[in-house]
């Protein structure tokens, strides 16, 4: 059975689960930060999904990435999968701003950043889920 | 016509043209580092690609992935679309160790890296185009 690593889970708030991936936010209110965790046990890297998940996951982080900028139309979206200190595959899909605290730079390591209340994450989490609708 | 960043030209060597992508060795020997660029014009994000060019540039990027793998057998893959500095839609695909000089940070922006001898560059060329061959 596929289990969320316990670092993502403590970081992030489940937004939706897609056809292939649970669709997470990034508990950092400073820009739209979302995760994809492909529902695959053990995969660490994108090679070690199969074809048909890999473009699963290309249209996924697309839906992703237009729930942004159709929400917070960003200068740039940067999308990335380090996972050097978690190993469970997962995808970043984050808006950035000319403004933001590690522009141009990556914001991988920067933080801290700054955590929604909980009232906060529940209202961005709802208003993204439909966006995600629209998207995909 | 499509035409290559200045930038992205200045700082690489072309390996390659694949079905989709111009693929290039970024000129810093100290970790395998390549760079897929979508010869598609005007593309700024991974969006604005067509579906079947989004499906074809993740198995370009697999390809990518399974030659340095192939060749390095690095701790970690790490890919990104950021295009924070450079506009023009380009992937990197990059061997990462636990011993490099950014781990386990990301390694953007954490040069200025090490350039390969214009003998080595063409060296290194030659492998990975025959390990793409064989990834393909």
């Amino acid at each position: 059975m596929f289990k969320l690593h316990t670092r993502l889970k403590a970081d992030t708030f489940e937004i939706a689960r897609l056809e292939l991936s649970r669709m997470l936010l990034m508990n950092d209110k400073s820009l739209p930060w979302l995760i994809l965790v492909p529902e695959r046990k053990g995969v660490r890297e994108l090679d070690q999904l199969a074809e048909a998940d890999r473009a699963r996951l290309m249209e996924e982080i697309v839906i992703a990435s237009r729930a942004i900028q159709h929400l917070y139309a960003p200068d740039k979206m940067n999308i990335g999968a380090l996972g050097n200190l978690v190993p469970q595959l997962h995808l970043h899909v984050i808006g950035r701003y000319r403004t933001d605290r590690a522009w141009p730079g990556p914001i991988w390591g920067t933080g801290p950043g700054v955590p929604y209340t909980k009232e906060e994450a529940k209202e961005v989490c709802k208003r993204l889920k439909e966006a995600i609708k629209k998207a995909a």
